[in-house]
């Protein structure tokens, strides 16, 4: 993978014109800048440059000047991606958001923030919280996340079930666009018909259309209590039944979470209580609101479970569970060192047939298979676990990994449902989508960066 | 105003060898469709002929054939729009959706429907209903206006406070794009971040994108409890500031919507209970959610109007209270015969000055106003009471409008928070956005129609 753009040798000098000398990094000072999340897989890249713009304006000037010059350029947060989107497989520079960290204003009133886009996830959540209110997307690592990478993914995390994923939290997104200037889309108004949904379009991009610089928010009132739950069944059957019939009865847990067996197994010495004799299968149940609606479906939920067989219900303090939850991915991991793990989506009523397959899948292959995730959204985080340092497990767990993503286009599903195309996944979106929608989607990315410099091969364009 | 785009001699020949002899309408027959809900302000236009395809492949091949032949080619819901949106200012081919009215399959245990655009949003709240669901847009007009329409303005009305307008509760969107064919955005999944959002962008984007034939609608749970409540304030400011309260203080009202004295007096004697002396603002609030919930926000609620000095409150039922609002617009009519009404959108802190500028500017031009609408949304229906026997007042009563228009953009408003820009407003997508987000809505119309056939004029395109 080396750039196929044309490296003009002034390049550092001249972007070091608008963006100072000691924000423009090449050679070993750029290599934090080389990978993202998917360094397990052995990708990354060298950029030509890596520049840290101060504020919008010098992002502006950025993609102008690579604009002019046909130098790709592509936008960074944090690097915690999982689908390679901020890694510059062709070269060109890269455009770190890092410095753009300020939190613009927020106003608790109207239950509404402005952030620029390098402020951490965590931070935004935090800001929100110590107004009284929350900012309710979780997805992991929200200390090195930004909430501008965030955006640009749609990010989501287990509240989503309940609270949707980042997007349904933006209501303005400001952005360098092609060939060099700001735009603003929405704002804090709550309703806006005046143009084009341009705001969405730009959630999820990937970096493609445009740069994210600041993001608009909307807060949302705490919830009085958050009750947090751990529901055992013997099964990955009995498991996804249950699922079935939990979202059919009309509760709205804020988090409807699963493990299998194998990621239970790998996972449950550290749950926060014990796991029962023959347990095959877990729910990570949270319910939030106001104490009497918590109890009244405390009450409906606890019925579901028992006449669905579950074995045991554990009721965990809310914080200490989800502080577990976020030490699974690594646990899972450390199996056998390593693992690669896609995030397909299905519709929730194959959620036992795709986890079973997932299984099958790893076996064929000689790989110990997890499939774990947000059940009630249907995404599953299908895991192989493999020895990093064997070239051909990791091979094999890709291979696998693309049967996975047949499997959840067979069922009618996604191969991506939170982490993104970006280059992990690139060739799927035809596969994925009709004749119709993709040629829609490449016009509108022609439209937006006509010379395809914008995150060049990320998204499938 | 009339038809600048080539109309072909053959045109309804051709076209009734798509959709049949029976399904090309023109001259007289063409007579309902030469306008929607803005004939009040004089606006009709005829069309070079009407079409009612039978489905999505008749509407692809109408579509193609229009564009084909330099012909434009208007797509029209239930004509119940209040900007033109559905008027064929420049003549061609009215595209009727009424004909697609079936509902394509309900899935209640997973919370979704896949309708046709032509089905009537009454008849999806019905079948939702049937289900033990609800479907909680609910945009004036339900009976005569089509769902279709409903997406492609992102109509809202008074529970989009809670739950949002239209678009918030579409997961898919099929549509037949130029130059002719069919595409599919989104479906029922729950998570997909693969393509780009481009079901929000079709989402109001007016008819200027594409042709909307099918959507997939999210449903919820219905609330246990839903109540009504009428709070009395003294005025404007005591009543706008009661609103700022309600909103900062957490509470999450289904509905607020608001009138003002004006407004009261013209419609409270049918409210489902008595106005107390003195009364010159009321709030229209409804709770929902399970009994505890409600009785609980009932009590804060209750706390915040009387610290704010409410006249009174009462306690209508909530079915009833709906009713006499879907009367509200008659009764304000009723005043002098007719009103101009216009939708602007401005931060909710800004209420009472913008309602209190609309009495002036009525003053100004002669006419009586009265400002009522969405206050939770900062919507405000901006409205001018006239004579329509008058030309004198109706001209009168545009020119204030125009000035509205300019308000809302004064106080960071918007021109248009529910009933899109269509043909009324044209002009002031340009007064209202910056340039760089004007370029991109350009682009953007000129990658998805590069002929400028999809509804030209419309949504300042």
């Amino acid at each position: 993978m080396r750039t196929q753009t044309q490296t003009d040798p002034n390049l550092r000098r001249e972007l070091a014109r608008i963006v100072g000398d000691n924000q423009v990094l090449a050679g070993p000072e750029a290599g934090p800048y080389t990978h993202d999340a998917t360094i397990q897989r052995g990708l990354s890249a060298k950029p030509d440059a890596v520049v840290r713009p101060a504020d919008d304006q010098e992002i502006v000037a950025v993609l102008e000047w690579c604009y002019s010059h046909g130098v790709a350029i592509v936008p960074r947060g944090g690097g915690t991606g999982l689908a390679g989107g901020a890694v510059a497989v062709r070269g060109g520079v890269i455009c770190s958001l890092e410095r753009l960290n300020r939190v613009l204003g927020i106003e608790p009133q109207s239950w509404c923030m402005s952030v620029q886009a390098g402020v951490s996830t965590a931070h935004v959540k935090r800001v929100a919280r110590e107004n009284g209110l929350i900012f309710p997307p979780d997805p992991g690592a929200a200390e090195q996340s930004q909430i501008g990478g965030n955006v640009a993914t749609n990010a989501a995390g287990p509240h989503a079930f309940k609270y949707g994923p980042t997007g349904a939290w933006v209501t303005g997104v400001d952005a360098a666009l092609a060939p060099g200037r700001l735009a603003s889309f929405g704002g804090t108004l709550r309703k806006d018909v005046c143009g084009y949904d341009i705001r969405s379009l730009l959630v999820g991009s990937e970096g493609t259309l445009g740069i994210i610089t600041a993001v608009g928010l909307r807060l949302a009132p705490a919830p009085q209590l958050a009750l947090g739950l751990v529901a055992f069944l013997d099964g990955l059957d009995s498991g996804a039944r249950t699922v079935l019939e939990l979202i059919g009865s009309g509760l709205q847990p804020a988090v409807l979470d699963f493990l299998d067996g194998t990621a239970l197994a790998a996972t449950g010495a550290t749950l926060p209580g014990p796991v029962p004799q023959g347990a095959g299968f877990a729910l990570l149940i949270e319910l939030d609101g106001d104490t009497g609606e918590v109890e009244r479906q405390l009450a409906e939920l606890e019925e579901v479970l028992h006449s669905n067989g579950a074995l045991a219900v554990l009721r965990p303090d809310a914080a200490e569970l989800w502080r577990w939850r976020s030490t699974v991915n690594g646990a899972i991991a450390a199996q056998r060192g390593g693992k690669i793990s896609e995030d397909i989506c299905v519709p929730v009523q194959h959620l036992a047939r795709a986890s079973a397959e997932i299984h099958q899948i790893g076996a064929n292959h000689g790989l110990p298979a997890c499939a774990w995730g947000h059940a009630g959204d249907g995404i599953i985080h299908a895991t192989f676990m493999v020895d990093l340092a064997s070239p051909e497990q990791l091979k094999a767990a890709l291979r696998a990994a693309e049967q996975v993503f047949e499997l959840a286009l067979e069922l009618g599903g996604s191969v991506t449902g939170e982490h993104g195309i970006g280059w992990v996944k690139r060739g799927y979106m035809e596969r994925q989508y009709g004749p119709g929608a993709l040629d829609a989607h490449r016009r509108i990315k022609q439209a937006l960066d006509p010379k395809g410099l914008l995150n060049p091969e990320k998204k499938d364009c």
